[in-house]
């Protein structure tokens, strides 16, 4: 043990639920452009997140080619108009068509996160029964990021509208790895306590307690 | 927008960063329990999650009956040696064998965390392609749960060495959930910043620009 244990207290403890209230998925951004040394330190969070058998198995892609981002734009905008293309009821799809799903070409940063799913480091400990445990160890990953993003005033945007394989061969990366993550980051034009879906009425928070059950 | 953003200092950013830099997954517990106003807050910081279209598709089972709680045991325990068995070189299998990899039996709280594959929803939005954009969900709740509890001096550990069908099958849960995690809740027996793998000389952590790459 390198250090003595810290103590949270319940200020912190109220800080903390503040900030996750105020994390938002953000998909519309300004163009101040995020200092490198904020970067660092988000990559850094990032690192600490929990892994199966510590295999930290996430693999981040920052894409800094202006080309580069505006293939993936026009990839993600074209699998967005298939999506809408499934909804057969009109108003739905006209709905989801008025929606904006992500910052690609605005974010001054973008990251495309992959999960290595045979990492030399663990040893295979964990995910003899569950492999997908290394994709989420990714997502732990993730998050670590997003929350320490929040808490700069820097937001983030998920994009998952996209297909897996044409971002992995658009990017280049191994044969190994797999696409969990596109990830816009910047300063939100925009900040709210209320999920923009919810904003905009496509889908409300639902209470807690309606999702916990016990055996 | 219900109140004004909050604003997070540097102390708060400092404070974060150990709180990330302190959590463990947690095998050793001592016989405390937990307050259910720390259970309630816990799974409230969980459902505050981002979620793909904010489909909320996190169900958390909550195993209150003994022999459940010793299935669950023993089936880990079944599948922890087959995974032992994995391991042709000897000395790593008997490394394995010597960690402790569960705490199922002595953590005053067990949580199987399941994903509803099929929600009402979020009409479908973000996961046309990727459907997995669910599941990811479900572990961004988990991780909110998981540091909430941290920092109220909470440990958790996350089980994954289980065949996921076979504990669908022993909790008799809807056929449309998938199982995420199982979850070992409890105050922990010792406080470390170093993951016990790395004490135990399993896996080191690497260092994180190993892990950063450009495009």
């Amino acid at each position: 043990m390198s250090q003595t244990s810290p103590f949270f207290d319940t200020e912190f403890a109220e800080q903390f639920a503040q900030l996750l209230r105020w994390r938002r998925d953000v998909r519309h951004f300004d163009r101040r452009t995020v200092a490198e040394e904020d970067m660092r330190a988000l990559m850094t969070c990032a690192a600490l997140a929990p892994s199966v058998g510590n295999a930290q198995p996430w693999r981040f892609v920052r894409v800094r080619t202006p080309d580069t981002r505006e293939a993936l734009a026009a990839h993600v905008d074209g699998q967005s108009a298939l999506a809408a293309s499934h909804y057969t009821d009109q108003a739905q799809q006209d709905h989801y068509l008025s929606l904006k799903l992500h910052g690609l070409r605005e974010a001054p940063e973008l990251i495309a996160v992959f999960c290595d799913e045979q990492p030399e480091a663990g040893h295979g400990l964990g995910i003899a029964t569950m492999h997908e445990m290394l994709r989420y160890s990714c997502v732990l990953a993730i998050h670590n990021l997003w929350l320490a993003a929040r808490l700069r005033g820097i937001g983030l945007g998920w994009v998952s509208i996209v297909d897996p394989p044409a971002v992995h061969a658009l990017l280049d990366v191994p044969a190994t790895w797999s696409l969990i993550a596109l990830l816009c980051i910047g300063y939100p034009a925009d900040i709210s306590d209320t999920p923009e879906l919810e904003q905009r009425g496509w889908q409300q928070r639902e209470p807690w307690t309606d999702r916990v059950f016990e055996r």
